[in-house]
């Protein structure tokens, strides 16, 4: 049993609040990190807004981290102390069916237990005072040390600034693995991209890493097109400058629609609006947003008829333990840039003014130090 | 101009009446075909209900044809009289930009003419006591003679009975192109079809053919099993039978879902059964039937997120004057057979009753022998 500085969900829509929480050790198959920096992002406020039907508290939230194995439970083999990984809220048992299939990046082997807030024994690693604190995504980032299951970590390249590379534990990953695994997006493409924050700037980056020949970006809010255009953005387009559908508009725009789509946002008629932006005969529309509970997409069928197709996107389709050390690779190697998207840095001590710098609009990520 | 017998849509919801009509011989890029025998298909008989938006009258309707070069044009190189063709109602013009994208089927060259019920350069072939008929799907099977473009006939191996593989002008294909050449069913792959009738059936010859290792037929009518087990099905599911979604049912079935689905119907509910019936991770479901005008499909983006594919397919995917030949072919070397199909045989004079055999659900396919 250890100490950890460690920022508590104590329930929805109060701050969190840092304590010194007991951490137990790793059992069999499981490995103890110790996180070295942590992005907050929009699902880990959209879990303390109380909106997420599987929020669970009180919790360790956090699952965009960057960490250093302390100590390996039983039967542990890939990982060893002092490897440098990245937590995974998408685990690769390469051992399910799902794994298996060779189709999708979607293991479920934990899937069970991390819903509930649980190690896959199903009980916590977590506690304060005695009584358990759960985890959150099977990953709990947001405390300096933390305990995962073996096949929920991918060991990294030690080369790599894990405050910068944490980002790809989720937001990077997921826009940049939509365009470049999901969608698999060829060069000269024409692409569009609705909403700017995080996912869909990464959006942006795959589509430039993929030779896109025009990338369309997409927001409400004009104040976000300057990045956009800095990461590679061709267009910028703000849906409140037409009085019509902005799809009309982007097929227009590109004689008869764009090649691929991004929803980046969790909106169910910017969804529609995606799908039917894209060009008859072979229009690809992901969705990458996470909508509200309950929540329906809706278009006419002809538009799946006539050959669009329609599609989503977790995690960037990235498998974590086999294909994510190559994205770090390519960051290393300089194919893409992280320092963009870390607007704040602070301690965790300050995480609540990440919430709130979120909430206000004012930044691409903040990123915990440890 | 030549004399041809033909059955004349007047109007929506009225008989079929026969006349000799005028056909003009053919233009610059056209063929003069002599029809030999044509299929009477559901979509013939959702112009005639009047539901059809983009319905036109009086028109010579029919669309699944078997045909003999009469004639040609000025500059038609690719076919010459005596040739054996079958009219496409999607053309393959090989130069558009769908054409060229190598991602589609839906040639794009003379749709506008095409839905207008005219020929490319803006005028009939046909006209009764020298008033112009409306052609219809750019092909007017239900004439012994019509002008077709030479872009929209694929020439056949004149060893393949027009009467028979008149059926791959339409709907057979449409089926049997949905499994292999949309969604691309692999060998082992577990696949649902939704709906029994003459597109669902070649669904399933489409699955025997790819080597799917489960093939579950559904529809509410439970006395087009038989029929549906004869050609492959290995199992048959009544939805009336349960009191819980049908989907539910199938993921219960086999074991989380199947790998693909098609919906060969037009119902928008039944459109969202079939792609929740699928796998996560992976299923795919495509949509085969054409819904009434305004109607939506809808589902939580949560399916499609979790991995799975909702798109569309038209004609099956196939490319008319490139792709068409071969499945001729693959029916010359016994690889499907076509008979089973053919409920009903008839002259011109008797189509009529084609309809009233459809309505009563009595057919699978009336063909109508010249």
């Amino acid at each position: 049993m250890i100490k950890s500085r460690a920022a508590i969900a104590w329930a929805a829509q109060r701050p969190l609040e840092i304590e010194l929480v007991d951490v137990e050790g790793p059992k069999a198959g499981e490995v103890l990190l110790r996180m070295v920096a942590s992005g907050v992002c929009h699902t880990d406020a959209y879990t303390l807004s109380g909106a997420d039907p599987e929020g669970i508290f009180p919790a360790i939230l956090g699952h965009e981290g960057g960490a250093i194995v302390e100590e390996v439970g039983a039967g542990v083999t890939s990982v060893k102390p002092g490897d440098h990984v990245i937590p995974l809220y998408t685990p690769e048992c390469g051992q399910c069916k799902y794994c298996l299939s060779g189709k999708t990046n979607l293991c479920q082997a934990i899937r069970a237990t991390q819903g509930k807030g649980l190690m896959p024994d199903g009980s916590s690693r977590f506690s304060l005072h005695g009584k358990p604190i759960y985890h959150y995504m099977g990953t709990s980032t947001f405390s300096e040390y933390t305990v995962l299951p073996e096949i929920a970590v991918a060991k990294i390249n030690k080369a790599a600034p894990l405050e910068k590379v944490c980002l790809l534990g989720c937001g990077v990953t997921t826009g940049m693995g939509a365009v470049l695994n999901t969608a698999k997006v060829e060069a000269g493409a024409t692409v569009a991209i609705f909403g700017l924050g995080g996912i869909g700037l990464s959006a942006i980056i795959g589509a430039v890493m993929a030779g896109a020949s025009r990338i369309i970006g997409i927001d409400i809010n004009p104040a976000k097109f300057e990045i956009a255009r800095q990461l590679g953005a061709t267009d910028t387009i703000n849906p409140l400058d037409f009085d019509r559908p902005i799809q009309e508009v982007i097929v227009e725009l590109t004689d008869g629609g764009v090649d691929y789509s991004f929803e980046c946002i969790g909106n169910v008629k910017v969804m529609r609006s995606a799908l039917e932006c894209c060009h008859k005969g072979w229009g690809e529309s992901v969705i990458i947003g996470v909508a509200g509970a309950g929540e329906e997409i809706a278009t006419r069928p002809f538009q799946l008829v006539t050959g669009r197709v329609w599609r989503g996107s977790a995690f960037g389709g990235v498998r974590g333990r086999s294909e994510l050390p190559d994205y770090v690779e390519r960051y290393l190697k300089g194919e893409f840039e992280l320092d963009t998207f870390i607007t704040h840095t602070m301690a965790l001590e300050d995480i609540n003014t990440a919430f709130e710098l979120m909430h206000e609009g004012k930044s691409i990520r903040s990123v915990i130090h440890f």
